[in-house]
């Protein structure tokens, strides 16, 4: 089995290292060292592959990616057609309910405003908000968003969700399709986006969505930063109908220095950390997964290029 | 039914109002405000009240506590000799899974590094820590330190618990009373305190205790401020085997203004309000337990003097 991996902004000798002992059969090449006069492969392991790596690969059986999102695949002007397999979960699923029942919770909890009297050195209680008033919306039911609604809900929040198609989660309120979008956003105080970046749900976030939460919003966006229109969001918390917005993906990322996200005292950014991939669970799932397909069984994770996802 | 109010640090009208209306037949004193000269009640709502208020109130037949530690009338120097009734969670569980989670969120995802390097407008990732390597104990598994322990188990932590008499709760590594202590503390990293304060838990956390921890470690104290001896936890985090701490209560508060606490970097303060008393729900509570022991039917929630809690 010849392996080849193209995958931007990875340090690729300990991904290198665990698959030689996951597959110690298997010979590997690292197409961004060696470009077009890499030989051909079976199978890539890739990270936002520019169109070059699939023109010059032609015998590809499969590319499994290395994160859950294929949208920078998909965006390509000639996608291969071949099965592009996204990671599913190994990991990805814990870390994003951390981040999301952390922002939750530090701003129902207000710690940033208690943070800031401490370090004024002053002791100042605050009237407890009432959970009842910050019913959160999951945008996007895939496995993340599920299961961040089900840890929402036993954290007693009162849990909205939003999807494509239809969804039960026991003890949230599920809406579906473009029809039952403003219901939704209608009931929503915390909007969660976990959504996967479509042309359907590019910059699904702008004023008239914004607009029709309830006053005092927050944002929390852990999908692709496309799905927010970033002027919108900011005159949206300068009229205060938005409170504020944990933001960890970003239209340009690394978030350009200059970009007026960096500068907005309700704005939190973090640097695309909320879900990152973890070498050894992936490894392991993409290992199991080409020898499945070497077996000629078929496997799960592969996208729908028509839907995206 | 004759009720007084003995609470100190509280506006008492709005408690006034929603047990008159909860109890419509009773009727009501304040006794901080008309003193010995408060005619005889039958039972007392207090919070933190001086040995007078019992003195001056022989007839009292119960003494309901509107919060869950009662360490403060058992300090009285002649403790009433009638059933002392701690509050019994009203909503203050939930308040307490909120805070312990937000803080250990914060610590094992590294958000206080994030929005430090955030505030400089500097994109800069990290390596992520290992679920593995962060083991939570949690220090007393009364009703809010089982609850904590469970959700800290369904965030894929590993959870080890410690309290004076056996407990089992699923999925937890339990020990119990003085001789298991060493072998509890040896496998935490994240020592969560959710004691009653009792002559043996008083001072409990101390230079030899935290020492026993693992390296690295990070204690975060939601229970009483003199379960931990100040100098004791200063030193430890000077020499780095104790990484810092979020701190909710303190020996005396509010923490006063000279308290080293404050100007340590590795220290969270906020000002008691992991669980605040929930109005509303604790005079459901309460005016509940008075009709119930007027039907002389008996009552959840009394306190084992003898055990302190």
């Amino acid at each position: 089995m010849k392996i080849t991996f193209c995958c931007a902004d990875t340090r690729i000798e300990p991904w290198l290292r665990d698959f030689s002992a996951a597959l110690p059969d298997a010979t590997f090449t690292d197409w961004l060292t060696t470009r077009e006069a890499t030989p051909p492969a079976d199978y890539a392991v890739v990270w936002a592959p520019p169109q070059t790596f699939f023109d010059s690969q032609p015998s590809l059986k499969a590319a499994f990616n290395i994160g859950a999102g294929v949208n920078a695949i998909l965006a390509l002007p000639r996608v291969p057609v071949i099965p592009l397999v996204r990671l599913e979960d190994a990991g990805m699923a814990a870390q994003m309910v951390d981040y999301v029942a952390h922002a939750v919770l530090r701003h129902f909890r207000e710690f940033d405003a208690f943070e800031t009297t401490a370090k004024a050195g002053e002791w100042k209680k605050r009237r407890p908000l009432k959970r009842v008033d910050f019913p959160i919306g999951v945008l996007g039911l895939g496995a993340l968003g599920s299961h961040v609604a089900k840890v929402m809900k036993a954290f007693d929040f009162p849990v909205l969700g939003w999807s494509n198609s239809r969804k039960h989660i026991e003890g949230v309120r599920t809406f579906h399709g473009a029809g039952q979008l403003d219901a939704f956003l209608a009931q929503t105080r915390v909007l969660v986006c976990l959504l996967p970046l479509t042309p359907e749900t590019d910059s699904l976030i702008n004023a008239a969505t914004l607009n029709k939460l309830l006053p005092g919003a927050y944002l929390i966006n852990v999908a692709r930063g496309a799905h927010v229109v970033d002027a919108d969001l900011l005159a949206a918390i300068e009229s205060a109908h938005v409170a504020g917005a944990t933001l960890d993906v970003f239209r340009t990322e690394p978030l350009p220095p200059e970009h007026a996200f960096w500068k907005s005292p309700k704005i939190t950014i973090t640097p695309h950390i909320s879900a990152v991939t973890l070498r050894e669970e992936s490894v392991e799932q993409i290992a199991g997964k080409m020898l499945a397909l070497e077996r000629g069984e078929t496997i799960s994770g592969v996208v729908n290029t028509n839907r995206g996802y």
